[in-house]
């Protein structure tokens, strides 16, 4: 049977896009499969953790700022992020829906978003916005409308926002394999070794 | 001319000693010079950020308790911390007035307080546990001792401190080459391959 790992991001992290990009490599070599989970860094690090987003952090936020273009750049995948900040909820639930539906679609709007967001400068804080880019993919741009207007959808997507958090997920993007936790793209090369070791 | 490596820690953070492994391993490989200089997590992370101490911040404390033993077995160095929790500033201050006095024993030094307080669970919070561990390095103890209450050292330590906030070091360990921060030892490969290629 090949690995699991739990793929916990957040859309409004420009590092979870990137640790999105690896976890699907590192999966491809290692013959694993990724579980991709909501988190909300809005909750955890806000809510529980008690600290103030990133941006607003002195020191780390500019730091942070700098950072993603040059860990980007690194990559060789565009930055190009949209104006202003994005609310990531309805792209969440958005993805909670399709996921109860179509995992493997979920994933690939999943990987639509990240990509639009962060390499193509659009907004995706808006339903409208959000079903604009699930045509792409041939998702019923009505239903997805009224699938976030929903309050059974938002309740779902907040059980799992949840779930997330009894596994004491913090950070986007977040990897869980076997019990392990790791916290950050820039730990890929750990996770990568833990998948195929089993530990160390 | 070799390439210079500003390195800023912190000896209350274990991240800082594996940092501190790393670069010099890197310094060797590129034949680059590491300036070790002092910062103060309490003061970039809890004055100037506003933040909670790892230690107790939520989720994330309990995370890095693990993530600290993950690290250092993957990178096989001994975990055995004092028990407690560091006073970091009296082993900052000696590093202080040392460097300005013979730059390379403090580098020693402080290699030897970060062994010892990480590796070994000696506890470095005072002047005297110092002065008995500089002894090894022929640091007359009592001259340390006295060094370690005279004002002046006090206000060249701060001094120091200071410079790592204009520099905006926020993180131990940190590093800063040609005028490019680079915050974490999970981001050493980064530094590295700046290094060697002058960016990206």
């Amino acid at each position: 049977m090949s690995a699991q790992i739990e793929f916990y991001f957040d859309f409004i992290s420009p590092y979870g896009y990137l640790g999105s990009l690896g976890i699907e490599e590192i999966a491809a070599r290692c013959d694993a499969r990724v579980d991709w989970r909501p988190m909300l860094l809005g909750v955890s690090v806000m809510r529980v953790m008690g600290l103030k987003p990133l941006g607003e952090t002195p020191l780390k936020g500019p730091y942070a700022a700098h950072d993603f273009q040059r860990c980007f750049r690194l990559l060789g995948v565009p930055y190009v992020p949209a104006d202003g900040t994005m609310a990531p909820l309805p792209a969440g639930r958005a993805f909670s829906w399709l996921k109860d539906r179509d995992d493997e679609l979920a994933v690939r709007f999943a990987q639509r978003v990240y990509r639009a967001q962060w390499s193509e400068g659009r907004d995706l804080s808006s339903a409208s916005a959000l079903a604009e880019l699930g045509r792409e993919l041939d998702i019923d741009p009505d239903a997805l409308v009224k699938a976030l207007a929903d309050p059974a959808v938002k309740a779902r997507h907040r059980e799992r926002v949840d779930e997330s958090l009894a596994r004491s997920v913090f950070g986007s993007p977040s990897f869980l394999v076997n019990g392990e936790l790791f916290w950050g793209h820039d730990r890929l090369a750990q996770v990568e070794r833990w998948v195929e070791t089993g530990g160390w």
